[in-house]
């Protein structure tokens, strides 16, 4: 099995722009080195930067369903995916969108060959994401988000029971789990709970040094 | 007295990626050629593109009010003043934001040295934008939208109504008016109605020759 | 089975207040009459009176998650409850919400033991909503909403696809049809279809005689 | 001058149903006895239960601009009004509106014959509502709701700054402040400060006996 590692840059300050392009090259350079795959998702002024000088891939934060048209200040799939990115983040806890949007643009990127990843809060809204067919559903207890304390430690049950319902609905959505994971321990423990991955931020965007931090996240798979 | 024109490039595909680049060389040509300030609004994730390969001022279609942090998928103002933008469009009527928010961009913008639009739809809220104290505010009556109807004839009152709510709060905000806009003649009207500006977009971005259509837009004044 | 009548009122001035009265008044005799359930969903300010001098069950048209506390103009389960609401339309095309809000307001009518009706678009939102365990999903396409034209002949598909999705997700969820349904052929067609009820509103609300509109809309069952 | 006094129940237990009708009643006595006008804005689904058995003025906490129509779940205007409903809180820092939507709220409240309230966050947001041409701005600094230190005395000079704007926009529009306010010496440093009344909340509500809260609230005027 594949793991695959998504690093969201958020609105940090040390994720923004030149910043941006350094932590990609870290995710670059270790993904390489580990042989795992590790994206990233800088803000998205900052997709064709990074895209276009690093060789990783990049993933968009927020897509909104918007078709082309008169929808100014619209985050539109193909906009995003000539920028460079190959997928995107979906309702995550910082923007949540409405479940007709999540569908639309769910299916704008599935039209559009991107990878869709569905962020959600519990098991039943995971089990409602994966009824949706993305690539990847995404749970994170938002209490856990940007805590420092894993998921995988805080609440191993909702990881569990998020890979029990999204195989009942659909077994070919991937569950990542997030929330608190910034070490290697935190990311075997989520493998070993069923997850295919994980999505992680300010543990490593904040982190003295990302390269080591992202080193020692993939340390022990 | 300086003319200003601001082109939005909505979603339009006519205006994504590669086209956003097109059409600001357009801007840039016909600004040198005419002796207008000529800006564009591409779409976020064109930002960068734009303004590192066309001498143009980019201004961003939208900006959220959040500061760094966990604020994923939202638009940061460092993040697009990095990119290249040096102002942006806020609470256009496809993207209408809360006054708490409409503040807190505008003064986002302000503290970085970037110019704010706020659009507004009749004259109560364009008086009540001019109490912000940005630098426009771009009064668009959202019924002429796209309509291909100028404001500037269709409305004339609400052009003339706005200078004279926005001069009385506060003289140094300029107007810009916008919806339906396309032609020389509207320009003329516009400035005649007492507006400094125009925010115009399918007009022109929709253009056969989005070129020759700035022309004729700056060819009366 | 039991055919389950939704009679929405929207904010339709036939709607409202005294107006709401009647409608419901209209409600509670044909359903006697005809021996079918028929609930009205009254504006939220009209839920007390409503309850309170006729004998219909009475549905809110809208709850947010919130629960008790520091949360001006959100509509808050326990007060609906109080008021005399037994059930809630949530997350219709009208006032959509986000995945987690629809999550947390189904579960908060499930605790109070009301029922809940979560309105949907199209087959994979269908899926996604029965997989928070409601009372109902309303499949309703937008673009059919008000106008006239029955989503059991407009749509057929869109119907048997839903029921089919729910029942393979969790048999317990029963599916309404909405748009455009307002006689007794478009009930009769959608019951035939696997809707065990239907969503409606002005075709009955605005009718020149709702009562009559009534008695055919449950003429052919 | 007279003094306005404005109590929110928000969505409190202890100022829902019944027990909204309780709180009327307790700010019906303090008015009668004080002589000051007390008015209370019970939750949306509360308002025809507390309008129509006590005497006192009765706010609704959220309007939409929505007019007649297909709008489900919205409130309605005319609906608030018909269930008894004098005046509204509009933009309440629980609830924020859009800049255009606060603008049809009022315009749809002073239509009606009724009174608006545009609650508002520092000075600027003030001036803007203030060019609105409300009856009342609320000033609430949104750190200090619920916080129990009033802003009279934790910001004094947002209370100033925020008269001293709205008079030179309008000086027809009275200024309220809230946040913190619950005692006696703070409703009298609200009205040194210029403000014309207070909107208060959780001090009341969940006073132990909030009649004696209120008695309190009214002794230094």
């Amino acid at each position: 099995m594949s793991v695959f590692i998504l690093l969201n840059c958020k609105t940090y300050d040390e994720g923004t722009g030149a910043n941006a392009v350094k932590l990609a090259e870290a995710c670059r350079d270790v993904a390489e080195s580990a042989g795992v795959d590790i994206a990233i998702a800088p803000q998205i002024p900052d997709i064709f930067r990074v895209a276009s000088v690093v060789d990783v891939p990049v993933y968009s934060q927020h897509i909104d369903g918007a078709g082309p048209g008169s929808h100014t200040g619209k985050v539109y799939v193909k906009a995003v995916l000539e920028a460079g990115a190959v997928g995107s983040l979906i309702n995550h806890s910082e923007r949540r969108m409405t479940l007709a949007d999540i569908e639309t643009a769910a299916g704008a990127l599935r039209a559009n060959g991107m990878a869709s990843v569905i962020c959600t809060n519990n098991i039943a809204t995971t089990a409602a994401a994966a009824a949706l067919g993305p690539d990847f559903v995404a749970i994170e207890p938002p209490e856990l988000i940007g805590s420092g304390i894993p998921v995988s430690k805080a609440d191993p049950g909702v990881v569990t029971g998020s890979v029990d319902a999204v195989k009942k609905i659909n077994p070919n959505v991937k569950v990542l789990c997030g929330a608190g994971i910034s070490k290697g321990e935190d990311l075997k423990a989520a493998l070993e709970l069923g997850a295919e991955g994980v999505l992680l931020a300010s543990g490593i965007v904040k982190a003295k040094d990302p390269k080591d931090a992202l080193y020692d996240l993939v340390s022990l798979i």
